[in-house]
């Protein structure tokens, strides 16, 4: 199939990924994650993340997200986050159905929480009655490809520490994040008061590849046992851990995300101030919100495959990837600029 | 204690549901519903709601709401409800927690859902990324003591329907719903559209009771199997039916209820139009939901024991039940008068 | 109905019950357990349970079970358990349905672990792949009518103890083992290991009401919550305080207890050494497991209500209650001896 | 690490598997199953399983078993299975604490159901009070490296299916089933009774990757949703889909399987006989199930790693792999009669 503009999870894997897979298959290593290869992983998080670091590798972006908020929370906690967030919206209800997460979901402008939204439903604590909301989680970049800065970080995850609330990051687009803010994950996460991370790979070129990075011990308990139960305990675990790993290797993951960004970045400027073409937020990333007639988006479907976002309001997200070229931009754009001069 | 207006619950048992219940202790009776009051039971239920109806008899409010939910709704089922319903705010996280239900809260201005409101979470059915709000649960009254009048929750059962959606009818103040409407309890539940009905007592009067109640026997599957992993099956369970069967003689609920309601409104007259006192809500059943300094009210709460509802603006609920007496209600007038002249 | 053999819970309420909800039924008290009847039952728990004892009344023995070993175990804990316990055979899986709670069932002749039995599945501790078994729970009396010596009780919680396990006894039919026992409570529970119980009182003569009873609360964590979560609190609670209070005035459930125990001894003496009739348990409180051919059970059963315990073998199972006679018994026995000789 | 006799999960990755995962990585692909991987996937699972065949590639096998019993069941359905089976003793407890599967494991000589032994725990069929066995779940090869002949199969499925219960069959090492058996797939599934597989193939050269195989399709409800929940949707699946296929391939799954099978054989043969060793189970498939002097068992494992399965009563078990030599074999035999011999 040609490159779409549907999502990047359309995209392969990384050449150099494969190579760390095959890379990896030497003999028999124990499974379940007492491999070299995972022991190597820890000592890459480490460096990235700082010293009280530690990986656990899942499959998938909710295996993480739902694994690493059981591990902070109580049978009755609960978790406010964003009506957009992933969490909400797209994991067909996996925290509620399979861990009992009760979500508070907020609405905002543009998929970013801040203090003030986070009080509308961080109360109640003791109450019996009201499931507790213990944990915040967020999503760095957001759902709506937009991106906290380190400092609005702070502030938030200062208001949810200051409720006794852990602080929950869902970095399913941690890379393009880190490419964007051009700061290191440390930054952004450990240093700002991030206690735990959903640690995604496979949007990034991985085959498929995500892992929990605990930042803070104290917050987190049972976690190997959870991962276990969610039935996101790998038996060849070194072949995940290579594909986290690989993307550590020469750049790879922020070469990538870089590139995938600066290609949504090309198309927004291709086609910014069209007529009859909008934008519903901003293009931090690598998605680019539009909004425009849903007849014409569909007449630009038909050329190039891509999502609808909320067709009441004629919003479509179109993504870019770590395999996007200027070329598939430039022509992504000359096409949606005719389908609207028709 | 002295009578409050905190909650219906604070009230005791009406004597003659104590009575009833005296009655039903009668020898032996085969336990877990094959007695002859739970029989008694379904003869009235039909009465009133219908041939097709079918009571289920169990503890509390929560449990017939997750237990009714649950029996209409696939595992990968969602419910669309309001940002205020119960079920999202007051049971700690049960529907999630204990039968992996997931909830699309809408928030709303007054605890009433509409066909709009409805259509802003009723999408994406088919889509395994999404949970399947496959259920609409509303309440009568709903919890800001409001009211739904049988045109609109035809109305929004219509559009429920539509889409292939359950609809639920929260009626936990069921009793003093009908009163105030002055209707038939299947004028707004079986003629109206809705499938499934969580049938409260325990608030009008009686010690603990609650019941399902299956209006559309297509809609529903399991549901005895679901009442006893619930942990809602009564071994006893005649002096459950006993309780709520009380509420249908003489006239006995719909009297309480009346009562209570009345008792609201003769507040609502005394107080309104006083200077520092708003209301958020129209008076519809028997809660007062006003607005006035924090001040203000912690001073009456030093008098009269009532909660506070959404202290960021200054809104407080004021209840009354089947024990409210008039002089109670004038009493406490008197009291709100003082304090905000002071 | 006339009284059967089928089960306590056939049985309706002690009037000295009755009684003592009427006179809790006095204007309003704080909803949910804050009320001055349940602060009493507090008082007689210590008394009888020892310093550290608190009680969280709850509707029925599923609810005391689950709310109880939830309460002690982690996310991943497991429970050590017999083939025959009420939570394994009949709680319809709510431990595993409501709250994740996985069983390992062990096999033994009479309803009763031991050190030895404990062994078979105690182990593994540590290991991700194994659900972790940190609790034990037994019954008191069995459900196979069986009775546990404080020392066996002492030896199996020593056992449990070693492993870092929590010892539940469920007390469905707690007051027939301290009248079979005649022993206080806290000889065969505080005192000899036991860190929390499920304290029945439906099957000794109340409406509907148990209790968790919780004797080391280091063992314990959020059980208010976790008895809202699984929908077992009482908005009315001081009912079910009331009822179980009744049980401790004049010697009322010692009393009751006793006399059931007294019956069930009557109809077995009554029956001893008839030809064709076996009896596959000691009669030690209110239950006799006797063994006979389905056709001459059936033929009883056509005059008396009970039930078959293991058709497969003619096990049956005939109980006593505190409102058994001994007219009862004396012409239930004669029935019995009647079809046999046929 | 050098070749162990620990799992055949310590095994890497078969390079033909390695390069079909590299063939399938050639552009954008829809993510989440709708891919032509995936779709040459469905073609070749009807032509080794039926018509009505259809598979769903799921990360592992935790994932695969879980989410087939939850696909077959209702939420108050019961598995009956062997008290050795992998669901009850090494998933800890994900079926129970993710998906509220209740289990009824029961004892065998040999880790096979047979139809009596099924007897034991298939009752109670509507009784609310019990849960529902309404699933049969069986291992092939069994957990202890047996196996079933097809009329086996046929014997118990019949037997479940006139309780209306659905036959599930955990194919975790389904290839070395039907090397061993050298018969097709089908002969052994589709053809004697079962309703739907747990395909395995990460235990025969796999990366990691496993199906679920439906193959009566009237048994099954929302298994595209109970994926998702259960958080094994992998979004890029065509590269799990490539992995199953490619043991379709030039015959490299029953290939893998045969020789990982006559490895153990070697083994046995060069063992069998030799004082101080015996064997608890017969040598059916890749595992050699034995029983030794724990002390020698421990030295042995000072040179070679490997698993005890039951220190209680001596017993080791040692399993070889696709990847296993004769020379590994041989000098694995020699080191134990060495350390028997000492």
């Amino acid at each position: 199939m040609d490159r779409t503009f549907a999502s990047d999870n359309y995209a392969g894997v990384h050449p150099e990924v494969l190579a760390a897979i095959a890379a990896a298959n030497t003999g028999h290593e124990i499974s379940y994650g007492e491999d070299v290869v995972t022991e190597r992983l820890q000592h890459v998080m480490r460096e990235h993340f700082g010293e009280r670091a530690e990986a656990f590798p899942v499959f998938n972006g909710t295996g993480a997200n739902v694994v690493a908020l059981t591990s902070v929370l109580p049978r009755w906690g609960a978790i406010v986050t964003t009506t957009t967030s992933h969490m909400h919206t797209d994991e067909g209800g996996a925290p509620e159905k399979t861990a009992g997460l009760k979500l508070f979901p907020v609405p905002t402008p543009d998929g970013k929480l801040t203090p003030e939204l986070l009080e509308t439903e961080a109360f109640g604590f003791g109450d019996e009655h009201r499931a507790q909301p213990l944990a915040l989680s967020i999503a760095q970049t957001t759902e709506l490809g937009t991106l906290y800065r380190p400092e609005e970080i702070r502030a938030i995850a200062d208001a949810a520490h200051g409720h006794g609330m852990i602080v929950h990051l869902d970095g399913a687009r941690i890379w393009n994040a880190a490419a964007a803010l051009d700061l290191p994950f440390r930054a952004f996460t450990t240093e700002v008061g991030v206690d735990i991370v959903s640690f995604g790979a496979t949007k990034n070129g991985a085959l498929g590849a995500e892992a929990i990075v605990v930042l803070n011990p104290d917050a987190v308990d049972g976690i190997v046992f959870l991962r276990k139960t969610a039935m996101q305990l790998a038996s060849k675990m070194r072949f995940l851990s290579a594909q986290i790993l690989a993307l550590f290797e020469d750049g790879l993951g922020l070469r990538s995300a870089a590139h995938a960004n600066a290609m949504a970045s090309r198309l927004r400027a291709a086609i910014e101030g069209v007529p009859g073409l909008g934008f519903s937020q901003a293009t931090e990333a690598n998605a680019v919100f539009a909004v425009l007639d849903n007849a014409v988006a569909d007449r630009i479907r038909d050329r190039y495959r891509f999502y609808d976002w909320d067709r009441a309001n004629g919003q479509v997200r179109w993504m870019t990837a770590f395999d996007t070229t200027e070329a598939d931009v430039d022509a992504f754009a000359a096409a949606i600029r005719e389908e609207l001069a028709r």
